[in-house]
């Protein structure tokens, strides 16, 4: 009872696109949904324009099991991901009353517009709590809305965790001091053996301790061990450094 | 005269999706061609599969001025974004006999299949040998097709910067202590005022220094430098921490 799990990340930011930000949630979810046994099929950044989101939503969401998006969640003029997400989806944006709630009694007196956008979220939206965190984790249909600032998104996603529990991934590494050239033939036979491996060939400049890393990947553990055997046994023996 | 080149790259390679490498190229690539008054409107990490990737080109190389990608032009069965390009475009896959006589030459005795797939371009391709550069770079209509491995596509892409020379970006900060919803307003005002003006606002958390990093930005000088006196004159004197 393998589960093959999909999942797909919109990051959305003018500050990625023109450079200014580095993104690193993309590079944490995606180690994240790894470990988790989870196949991340695609990830996009975009800029922060209602109809591009949307466009992007309605081609991605049916195309994966989950959907997380990152960013475009805060207070100012440039937060518009809620009104792309709601576009894609045909849904409206509405303001939910327990979130304004909370929102005015954290602001009191000093609440205002921006604050209170901060409750507006694409209709049907879940708010889901995890562990003390004072704001929710907003989903709606299969898409988890996520904010993009780091620390938060983090927090969001190890909250999720346990939701995402498909069947686990079995790696083995090879690392090699051949070329890449030189062993593709062995890989290329190893393929027609086991067809169904997930097999990685990641060449490295200048280390002095190997050439390629090789990655044997599959749901099924058995297949991987008898794949990373059929390798092992074609490779020359001094090629291989170490394995893993 | 301000030019607007737009620009979009794909990103091609499991190893990315699934956690392995942390892809820099982007950020990388972001970053240059900002500097270069160019406009990145989308990047996109997929997996290496001919038809995802004939997909993607498809989409976007009509969207975009010049189209980049990243990834899977090496010697092994997983470096398929030849045949992927080329299928997006109607185009086949042809063996350049220039590229063929240097492998040849370069690997004597040694070449192999592997070797001479290096050789193998998408029909029309055109090689681009930029300065001392001992392998070409590969350009079919409107994409550069650029290998993977971080040190060679930062040469790379350097090694292309004279070719995108679009009207600069003009880019002033403002860094505030003020939260991002208290600020909100001003920035709503300025944008009235001012709007075509590239307008950002980035919470940072745990910084003792600043709350929000605003930026302002545009093709036009003189535009930014009014909506930056605009924006002050609404700002609080107290919540300006700098500009630069």
């Amino acid at each position: 009872m393998a589960r093959d799990d999909t999942a797909g990340l919109i990051v959305i930011g003018n500050e990625i696109l023109s450079g200014k930000v580095a993104d690193t949630n993309s590079t944490f979810l995606a180690r994240e949904l790894r470990a988790a046994g989870v196949t991340l099929r695609r990830m996009v950044v975009i800029p922060d324009e209602i109809e591009v989101i949307a466009a992007e939503v309605r081609a991605m969401q049916p195309t994966v099991d989950v959907l997380f998006t990152s960013g475009g969640v805060g207070p100012t003029h440039d937060d518009v991901t809620m009104a792309g997400i709601a576009r894609g989806l045909g849904r409206a944006v509405v303001r939910d009353p327990s979130l304004e709630r909370k929102l005015r009694g954290y602001f009191g007196a000093d609440v205002n517009d921006a604050r209170l956008k901060l409750a507006d979220v694409v209709e049907g939206t879940e708010l889901e709590y995890h562990g003390n965190q004072s704001f929710p984790t907003f989903r709606v249909e299969n898409i988890y809305i996520l904010p993009g600032i780091p620390e938060i998104f983090r927090d969001k996603v190890v909250a999720l965790r346990a939701r995402f529990n498909s069947t686990p991934f079995h790696l083995r590494v090879v690392y090699t001091r051949e070329m890449e050239s030189t062993i593709a033939e062995y890989l290329n036979q190893t393929l027609g053996q086991f067809p169904d491996l997930m097999l990685g060939s990641y060449p490295k400049l200048n280390d002095p301790e190997y050439q390629v890393r090789i990655t044997l990947e599959s749901k099924d553990r058995d297949y991987v061990e008898r794949a990373l055997a059929a390798l092992l046994s074609l490779l020359p023996p001094h090629a291989v450094v170490r394995t893993e």
